[in-house]
């Protein structure tokens, strides 16, 4: 990204910051990941994150407030819950993947990716790859700039 | 992604975790955006998040320990540093993109995004998109599997 000396017009507080204060904490990291893996319930999540059950409930609570997971019951008596993503939640699943893929890249113990993504629509091992919605070539930091929008 | 039984195949510590470990943190998030900025000095960058100098301190230093950012002089009398992107730091570009779109979508006070986007090699606004390497669709959550890799 070009960056010229016009930090003045960044607006106050922007996108980035709003999904890091819904978002951006380890264990809310690693229970969105258990969504998208299907975990939903409690006892579920708090196995495969190993979070304490105080800060796992905090950490819910927070993501079906911010309306990223729901909470819906799936048996009566006695009444248990889980938890769902909502399409807000769903939504976050490209920025969760190349995440994933970045970690794949630069934090992996050995030189193959542990797990391998696959595209049902064209059944082939896929490496998502982030393109321009207008020209559908790749994106780079190098490539880009941006501006304020105007009101 | 279509979810089966098959948990017990995940890793132990995968991608996304790892990722998570070296960057899932509310500062290092801003730390980052800011990079993309081309914010690089520390009083600069104290400005920009509101981090405190000790909190700013502490995660420069990580930044710097896991290749992230680079600590580079560029004043010898008095010396003085600044932190640029490695190529490690600058593979996040498309993630916090994608977390940057979702907060405009999802997290916005006003119905149009903050921040344009322009792609400067076809020179147009660019809602950058997720899309399969193979066949160059869009990636949907509901259009993915996955399967551990075999060694």
């Amino acid at each position: 990204m070009q960056v010229t000396n016009r930090s003045d017009d960044r607006p106050e507080q922007d996108s980035v910051e709003r999904a890091i204060d819904q978002i951006g904490d380890r264990w809310t990291f690693l229970i969105l990941r258990d969504a998208f893996f299907g975990q939903r319930r409690f006892d579920d999540i708090q196995k495969s994150t190993g979070a304490s059950p105080n800060i796992l409930s905090d950490r819910l609570k927070k993501l079906v407030g911010f309306g990223i997971l729901e909470k819906r019951a799936y048996q009566d008596r006695p009444q248990r819950h889980e938890y769902r993503l909502t399409e807000k939640g769903r939504d976050l699943y490209p920025a969760i993947v190349l995440l994933m893929r970045w970690g794949d890249r630069w934090t992996g113990e050995c030189d193959r990716p542990p797990l391998t993504l696959v595209h049902k629509t064209c059944g082939k091992a896929s490496a998502p790859v982030l393109v321009c919605d207008e020209c559908g070539e790749a994106i780079h930091v190098h490539d880009m700039d941006w501006e304020a929008a105007r009101y």
